[in-house]
């Protein structure tokens, strides 16, 4: 669309404000409008990076999740309900880039590895130019933090979605030579059973709010809690030792 | 060991300079020294990234691969030469670390995922203090400038060396939702084939040089290449489509 705005789908990173990209950081500085996803009653995880990052005059556009508690995601009222906010939060990002501004949309980790950011881009990519940067994502934050080599030589490394049913996640472990287990959640104890089959629980490391204030590292052999924090993911190193 | 310098393990990122995180921007101007790997005659990948953030009053230590050409990677005389290799550049770097100097070891995408910083880190964290940085990983870079979702939902992301015999690589790929094969090169033709067999060419993406000057995206289905650059990766995204 000639004279329309650019949309920025811009990677955040994984909590820590330095490992914002250098980019990253240049766009928040330019960018007119700071759009960003948050639960109400809360800053935003995305938010709260961009902190310093954000110019005083920056406008922002803030879209609140409709739900605040966990609620079944499989449910039609629940897959409406997102539907309509994807396509409102959307809606009102074209009207920006119609209007011939940019807008920056802050974005967790990576903007196209999960999260929210495709909602967006699948609903503005056919009618607006679209830049994605790439960020640091939670699990390399993660395995970091933890200093143990993720993956060597010839090795697979699966990522592997906690929310999966027990016999499905077991399947994908055996045949993986490193692992990460995202969306850990209240599927820790599952996970944990899983990983315990699989005979790679004493490889396993629960890291919860990796590169926060907040971090806490724990071998999950050692770890019995029932749940884990929303930012939390197990990750499973390579076998593989030093050469 | 008191008064020792600090090893960090520097995430330079896939290439484009401003895709290095804030935090390794500050580390390469305040670094007393940089180490880097190279191939012989060529200024380095991880060093070329670096150029616009070093000091001019860095001290550099570089390091020549031994080997220029490809030659059998599971041969006794290649593992021994690797070897001495990384004996000598950890020494090198210890004996600085023992004179109370940090180095920030450049290191290309991220620290811990495949790269060599891992064979420095197993010579020498029982030894100094280590602090490993994330970076972006050169497969987030390649999907950024894709622009395609990799991974919604409940999915599960696979990350393949294409260096695996067919076989192998066919059994991954049938259970993996997404995919990212990684070490290309030669073995493009046998990727391609596996791809086609698992029935995932289609979906299937080249990218070469992600995020270079010298960038190259090709579907995988109308690229009949014998081979790939170096930094080459192949990417399968998801097949679920917007909601």
């Amino acid at each position: 669309m000639s004279g329309a705005g650019k949309l920025f789908g811009v990677g955040m990173g994984p909590g820590d404000p330095e490992l914002l990209t250098v980019k990253a950081a240049r766009l928040l500085r330019e960018a007119p409008v700071a759009a960003y996803f948050a639960k109400t009653g809360e800053t935003g995880h995305a938010r709260r990076i961009a902190d310093g990052y954000l110019e005083p005059d920056t406008e922002e556009l803030r879209f609140d999740y409709p739900y605040t508690t966990e609620v079944p995601k499989r449910s039609a009222s629940y897959r409406d309900a997102m539907t309509s906010f994807y396509d409102r939060a959307a809606g009102e990002m074209g009207a920006v880039l119609e209007d011939g501004r940019d807008v920056a949309l802050l974005c967790e980790g990576d903007p196209l590895f999960y999260g929210s950011f495709m909602y967006v881009n699948d609903r503005l990519a056919s009618r607006f130019d679209v830049e994605v940067v790439p960020g640091v994502t939670a699990m390399a934050a993660c395995w970091c933090r933890v200093g143990v080599p993720m993956a060597r030589g010839d090795d697979s490394v699966s990522v592997l979605a906690g929310t999966m049913e027990e016999d499905a996640l077991l399947r994908r472990l055996r045949t993986a030579d490193a692992a990460v287990v995202m969306k850990v959640g209240r599927h820790l104890p599952k996970i944990r059973r899983a990983l315990d089959r699989a005979g790679l629980l004493d490889r396993a490391v629960l890291v919860e709010r990796g590169s926060m204030p907040e971090e806490r590292i724990v071998p999950l052999r050692d770890c019995r809690d029932g749940e884990a924090p929303y930012f939390s993911l197990v990750l499973v190193p390579t076998a593989r030792t030093a050469s």
